[in-house]
C-alpha cells in the first residue's frame, strides 16, 4: 500500500518500539514488552495498532521501526508490511534520543528534507480522525521550521503523565491551533495536577515529536554534540557494508538520554517548539489502573477483563483481571482489585497501588528472582 | 504399635473422613478433599494429624476409618498402619449417621461392649495433652452409660460453629467435669455469639461423640429405626462374603442425616448426653479466614503463607496465601486478602468474605464449569 494524505508527502513515521513497561509486570516482560500486548481488548497489539494509525497517513513504505534485536521476529510477525530497510535494530537499549535520532539521521540521508514524526509503539488512541487532524497540523508546523509536539487536552488531573505549559498561539498560517510552549513539567502530585487542569494552560506530554529531520538533529546536536556525531557516523554507514562494524563500535558508547531533555525542552526554551492540542482519547497505558479505565470506558464499578481465554467468576467485585492462562479466576468481595494471572507469576494489587508495581520489579531484580522478569 | 492408655482399654477410635470442604475451594476438591491437605503448615495432612492424636491413646490397631471408595488409595498412603479390616469404604456419601453408625455396628459385632469415639478427619487441635484429658473423661462418662461429647470452650464469638447450651454438672464420679446439655444451637449471628460467650454457658460443638457402641446405636434407632435396621444388616454381613451384595442393596437407600440430629440432640433432650469441656485449641478449619488465623497464631496484621514451594513477595499486604504451584505471587497494598493459587483455579477474596466461597462453588456447578471442582 503506497498512499499518503495531502500535506504529508514529505512525512515519514518513526515508531520507537522499546521499553518493557515494568509497571505492567507480570504481563510485560523483557521478552514480551508492553508494545507486543493487546491491552485494550481490540485484538491488536499496541504496536500493530500504532502501525494501523500511521499507515493510512503515510503509506506502509514510509514507516520506520526502531526496536531491540531480541524483538525482531515478533515485530516482523506483527508488521508483515514493514520493509527490511525500515527496521532499525538496537544491539542494546540506548534511550529515545539515540533511537529516534538514528532513525532521523538515516532517513535524512536517504531523503534530504524529510519530515519525521515519532509515535510510541505502546500508547492508545481512540479517535483516529482527531489524531490525523493533529498530525496534519503538526507536519505543517514542522514545514514552517518548528519542532512540533502534540499536547493532549487533559480529561482529568492525571498524576501519571508529564505536562506541557503553553502560553498563547504561534502565528503559523498552516497550523492555526499551534501554541507556544514554555516548559515541560514532570508528573505532578494530585493537588498540582488539579491546579493544572483548572488553569486550562497545561496539556499532557504525549511524547509525539514531529519535525524536519534536519531540524531535530540540529537541536539534538546543540544539546549533545557527541551523541549527534555518533548518530551521524552510524547513519553514514547504515546503508553500506560497514554498518555492522560501526554499530558495534559506536552504538554502545552513545549517551542514554530521553529526547525530552535533548530536543523538546531546549526547543521550548528557544521558542522553536510548536504544541498542537489534541483531544482524541490518548493514554500511555502506564499501569493497570489505566488498563482498568480503558477497558471499563471510565466506569468505576465494573470488572474489566482482558484475556482471550479468560474464565472469570466475580461476586461483588470490581477492578481488572488480566488473564494469560486458561485458569478459572474467582473473585469474591474484592473492589478496585487488580489481578494479573500469567503462567509463572501472579500479581494481586489495587488500582490505587498500580504505580507501585515497578518497585516490585526492582525488588525481584535484587532478590534473585529475575526468572519471572 | 499396640498400646493404650489406662481407662481406654475398651475404646476404639473412628475417623469419618468425608466431606469435600467446599468453603476451602479451590484447595479442597472432590478428588482432593480437605482432610487430605496440610492446612496448618505442620507437614501433615489433617487426616494424618488426626491419626497421630488418636494412635497414642488407643493403638494403631484400634482406629477405624470410614471414607469414600475414591479416597482409598490416598487414605492408605497417609495411614500405612491402618489395617485392612479397619477401613470402611462408602460406595457413595450418606452423611455422618450412616458413616459413624456403620462403624459402631461393625465394631460392636466384632467386640461387644466396645466404646467408640468419633473424631472428624479434618479438624485441628493444638494441645494434645488437653485433648487426651478430655477423651479420658468422655470415655469414663461413656462407661457410665452416657453419650458423651467434647464441648470446646469458646475463645471468641465465632459465627462459624454450632454451640451446645449446658446447665450444671452431671454427677459422674469418674468424669468430674461432665456437664448436662439441654440444647444444640446452629451457627449464630455475631450478636448472639457474643451473648453466648458472655453467658459462659455455651460451648462449641466440636462434633466429637464418645459412647458405648450399643448405646449410640440404640439412640440412633429411637430416632431412625429404618436406618438402624439397614446398618445392622450391613454390619452382620460385613465380615462375610456377602458384604458386597448387601452394600450394593442397602447402602444407597440409607437416609442421609447428620448424627447431631439422630443421636446428639435426642440424647441431650433425654438427659443422656454428657458434655466434657475441652480447652485445647480446636478449630474445624471451615474457611480460609480460619486458616489465616491458625497460621498467623491469631495476629491480624501478618501475611500467612501455606505452600511447600510458595514464592510470595508482599508489599504492605496482609492475609493468607495458599500456594499449590511454583508461580511467584506478588501482593501490593492488599489487606486481609485471601489468595489461593492452584494449577487450574485461582481464588481472590478477603477474610471477611471467606464464608461466601461455598456460594461460588455452587455457582460453578450450575454454570457448567465443574471441571475445577
Amino acid at each position: 500500500m503506497t498512499q499518503h494524505v495531502d500535506g504529508l508527502e514529505k512525512f515519514y513515521g518513526i515508531i520507537p518500539a522499546g521499553g518493557i513497561g515494568s509497571r505492567l509486570w507480570p504481563l510485560s516482560r523483557a521478552d514480551a514488552p508492553k508494545f507486543l500486548h493487546d491491552l485494550t481488548g481490540s485484538g491488536s497489539t499496541l504496536l500493530r495498532a500504532t502501525w494501523d494509525r500511521l499507515a493510512p497517513l503515510v503509506g506502509d513504505d514510509r514507516i520506520m521501526v526502531v526496536t531491540g534485536r531480541a524483538h525482531r521476529a515478533a515485530v516482523e510477525e506483527q508488521l508483515p508490511d514493514l520493509s527490511d530497510p525500515n527496521i532499525v535494530l538496537e544491539s542494546e537499549p540506548r534511550e529515545s534520543s539515540a533511537a529516534i535520532g538514528l532513525a532521523a539521521a538515516i532517513l535524512e540521508r536517504r531523503e534530504p528534507g524529510v519530515i519525521i514524526g515519532s509515535f510510541a509503539a505502546d500508547h492508545v488512541i481512540t479517535d483516529q480522525h482527531g489524531f490525523r487532524r493533529a498530525v496534519v497540523e503538526a507536519v505543517a508546523a514542522a514545514e514552517a521550521g518548528y519542532i512540533a509536539t502534540i499536547g493532549i487536552t487533559p480529561s482529568e488531573p492525571a498524576i501519571g503523565f508529564g505536562y506541557i505549559h503553553c502560553h498563547g498561539r504561534l502565528d503559523i498560517d498552516s497550523s492555526p491551533s499551534a501554541l507556544k510552549a514554555d516548559a515541560f513539567v514532570e508528573k505532578p502530585d494530585i493537588a498540582t495536577a488539579t491546579k493544572y487542569l483548572e488553569s486550562g494552560n497545561y496539556l499532557w506530554n504525549g511524547g509525539m515529536f514531529i519535525a524536519r529531520a534536519s531540524v531535530l538533529l540540529k537541536q539534538l546536536g546543540e544539546s549533545e554534540p557527541e551523541l549527534l556525531a555518533g548518530l551521524t557516523e552510524l547513519a553514514e554507514s547504515w546503508d553500506t557494508p560497514n554498518r555492522g562494524a560501526v554499530v558495534d563500535r559506536v552504538w554502545p558508547g552513545l549517551k542514554k538520554i530521553a529526547i525530552d531533555y535533548t530536543v523538546a525542552e531546549p526547543a521550548a526554551a528557544a521558542g522553536r517548539l510548536a504544541v498542537i492540542p489534541g483531544d482524541f482519547g490518548w493514554d500511555d497505558v502506564g499501569d493497570f489502573a489505566a488498563i482498568a479505565k480503558i477497558l471499563s470506558g471510565g466506569r468505576r464499578s465494573d470488572l474489566a477483563i482482558l484475556g482471550e481465554n479468560a474464565r472469570v467468576l466475580a461476586d461483588s467485585s470490581s477492578g481488572v483481571v488480566v488473564s494469560q492462562t486458561s485458569r478459572l479466576i474467582s473473585l469474591i468481595g474484592v473492589t478496585d482489585i487488580v489481578v494479573v494471572d500469567t503462567e509463572d507469576a501472579l500479581l494481586v494489587t489495587t488500582s490505587a497501588n498500580a504505580q507501585r508495581v515497578k518497585s516490585v520489579v526492582d525488588a525481584l531484580k535484587l532478590s534473585g528472582q529475575g526468572d519471572v522478569l
